[in-house]
């Protein structure tokens, strides 16, 4: 192995601990901040520690926030009775992205997964309960990931909610729009074909 | 775009201007560092923060360095008689790796580019022929980039140092091993017919 100085072996290490960065991008993010300015780098490292001293959880929704509420729970202009449940906090922005949701969301900070062992009480479902319990929602969107794990968490909720009057759903799995029915795998394809709908 | 708590929307701007760092992969990292422990994101601040603090440049060949002398020309057991010049610090790693060079490095800091305003006086050739004054050295290798810009710093420095009784060597171009000729693009494949070697 070649000898870099010991900052800069450091830095590579803590870089590689990243998700997705392997050694050559490592070396070549650390060698770049050695050629940026030392305010750059001074930026990135506070942006890194106020993520992890300024931000909480939404008590309303577990969702990441600044405040007491994030800024979906604490906007009036939402529809109040809608409730799109979501596995982890970076799954609100591919829903948000296509502008077609306006409720809220709930997020359960993970997924029923008995090989890792994370049954139903590891996740954040009490809080949804008491939401209903106190409100006018009408509708809880299950938008688990279409896995194993969250196939059986949206069973599992669909289960527990169904019996309060909730109108319980599920987002549509198929074939991607723009693929080509030749790329699709089974398993979506025969979903694809037993989600048809009339035309 | 969806709201992001404020220090999460600043970490996620501070990851995409790194290199090769998109939107996606900057939330990635983002979320990663949100689950992560204080101390994980603590210690990549902190290794980011040294390395401008407690890093400078080879007084002898201009490579990065926590002392006055890089690992390479502290080390006594390397070759005094040969120099491999490379544009910049990152250029070692990969000679290193062979581990079939054991003389020192001189680092240029970039190459000669008349497009982009960089002469020959930006490069830190001046530390080069100083050392070639007061030492033992014999042979120049010149292992900028196979680029325009490396060539043509490899051919200014050819011509400045050739007359200084040096044999000036420049590393090899053609074919990678294991590669097809298939895949060569002309300007490749011409220079490996143009380097070809008896056999």
């Amino acid at each position: 192995m070649p000898d870099f100085a010991a900052p800069l072996q450091r830095l590579i290490d803590e870089f590689r601990r990243l998700p997705g960065i392997g050694q050559k991008s490592a070396q070549r993010l650390a060698f770049h901040v050695l050629r940026t300015s030392r305010d750059d780098a001074s930026r990135l490292a506070s942006a890194l520690l106020d993520v992890k001293d300024h931000l909480g959880l939404c008590a309303e929704c577990n969702n990441i926030s600044d405040g007491e509420l994030c800024p979906y729970c604490r906007d009036p202009h939402r529809d109040q009775t809608q409730i799109c449940v979501v596995e982890e906090p970076h799954n609100i922005l591919p829903i948000e992205t296509t502008r077609t949701f306006s409720g809220r969301y709930h997020v359960l900070h993970g997924s029923i997964s008995p090989l890792r062992g994370v049954g139903p009480e590891q996740l954040k479902i009490k809080g949804l309960l008491d939401r209903i319990g106190n409100s006018e929602i009408q509708e809880i969107i299950l938008a688990t990931n279409p896995t194993v794990e969250g196939e059986a968490t949206a069973v599992y909720l669909s289960r527990l909610l169904k019996p309060l009057g909730m109108r319980v759903t599920r987002i549509a799995m198929g074939i991607p729009v723009g693929s080509d029915l030749e790329f699709a795998d089974e398993v979506t394809m025969s979903k694809s074909l037993e989600n048809r709908r009339e035309m």
